[in-house]
């Protein structure tokens, strides 16, 4: 299954009074970019969560390139770097309306149930698991 | 029992890139004011929320009449203008480091319990009811 | 000309522990709506700011109706109440995917130049002026 | 000179709906005690971007440990990894209320002047640069 961009206008509230976009809000775009990227697989978070499985952020890291603003128009390609059942590990790349790229980051999850215990989400959720492991595999080719 | 203003300094990234703070931003310098206010009365909210009581927002108001910026720092008043049990309404008044008058604001609350339900907090909650309600009849002598 | 709902989906980041949409974010999402409004009538923001045209907010109120969260998909109508050259004053009416009124709300602005000076946008920048004003008397028919 | 850690109460609305502090907060909190360091240092970052001097963010990264919530106080610690004059790396190190880490991060900065232009700062501000730059040695010793 081909997943597409995910695209993130700028807001004027996202920018600070540098001019550009306040770099904290990379991170809100990577989370937007991944439940994207994850209802593209068939798998609507909120349902997910409903289902009593959550990804919790336990790292993040963001290389800032470019700088953009208000009005800037990114595409976020997610892809999935690893995943073992106990840890997703997911990168990012943003471009911006002329194909630069703008941001790099990686993102890594563990899975838990709605008692805050960790899940293997391999064995607790097999149907999920296999779509996200599908996706590693297919850029390690 | 008298309360002091709660002092919030404006945080780079509340900024936008018009240089000033952004006015969305006053409506959560307002929850941290009544935060504080209720935590001053006696109150802490999270214990109120574990008691199983919660005062989500029902109204907002906000006008700007000074701009602010990255390193200012705001003294924010709060007042209880009515409290019948099933509605709350306060007033906020913030100022600058220079005195002056920013922003003033209202904002009107009901309560509910944990299961979303409208509760009548003079008659569930009386001794929160009570020091709220005392602060209303204060700045009406 | 007519304009179209603007749309936004609630991102994981705008909900709070209460479990629901934060009410300070209904502000930025009338902002949103608000540039794309006006994008609509044929005027970029960034593009007015670039001119040296800049509308600050001066006055905003909302009126929360019905809670949203995470994977809600709002429609926001903005109107124009009143613009008479030094002020515009905006309606908005949010609702959500079934198409309940979630929210209402209002802002007031005024215009400033470049060096914060306030601007009597009908006599320096007519054109924008007069495409807003247009706006004000259809639904006044 | 010694410098003492920054203290942050998380606010509600920097929570979400999984009940926590949502994780792009920590980003902010990071700029929060990042400042707060270099104005211990005796440098307003204010004054040092009047003075024409800014410091963007390259690269950033969190490890989150422990999840916080509304009304846990986090004190954060700031080390300086390296200051070369063209680039600045800085550690953090959050802890709640209870003495345990629930965070580490690191940033990464350029200096810029006021026209976007990278600038060396120990050669163009050396007073800034050595107030940094001793605080690097201080932690090698």
């Amino acid at each position: 299954m081909t997943t597409v961009p995910y695209i993130h206008e700028i807001k004027y509230y996202e920018t600070d009074r540098m001019g550009i976009t306040h770099h904290s809000n990379y991170i809100r775009f990577m989370e937007e970019a991944r439940i994207d990227f994850f209802k593209q697989l068939g798998w609507d978070y909120a349902k997910l969560e409903a289902m009593g499985v959550m990804s919790p952020v336990t790292k993040v890291d963001c290389q800032y390139k470019v700088p953009t603003t208000f009005g800037d128009e990114l595409r976020i390609t997610v892809l999935v770097k690893e995943c073992n059942g106990i840890r997703l590990q997911l990168l990012y790349q943003m471009k911006n309306q002329h194909g630069v790229i703008v941001c790099t980051g990686s993102s890594e999850h563990c899975f838990i149930n709605s008692d805050g215990k960790i899940v293997r989400v391999d064995r607790e959720f097999p149907e999920f698991f296999t779509s996200i492991k599908e996706k590693s595999e297919e850029h390690s080719l």
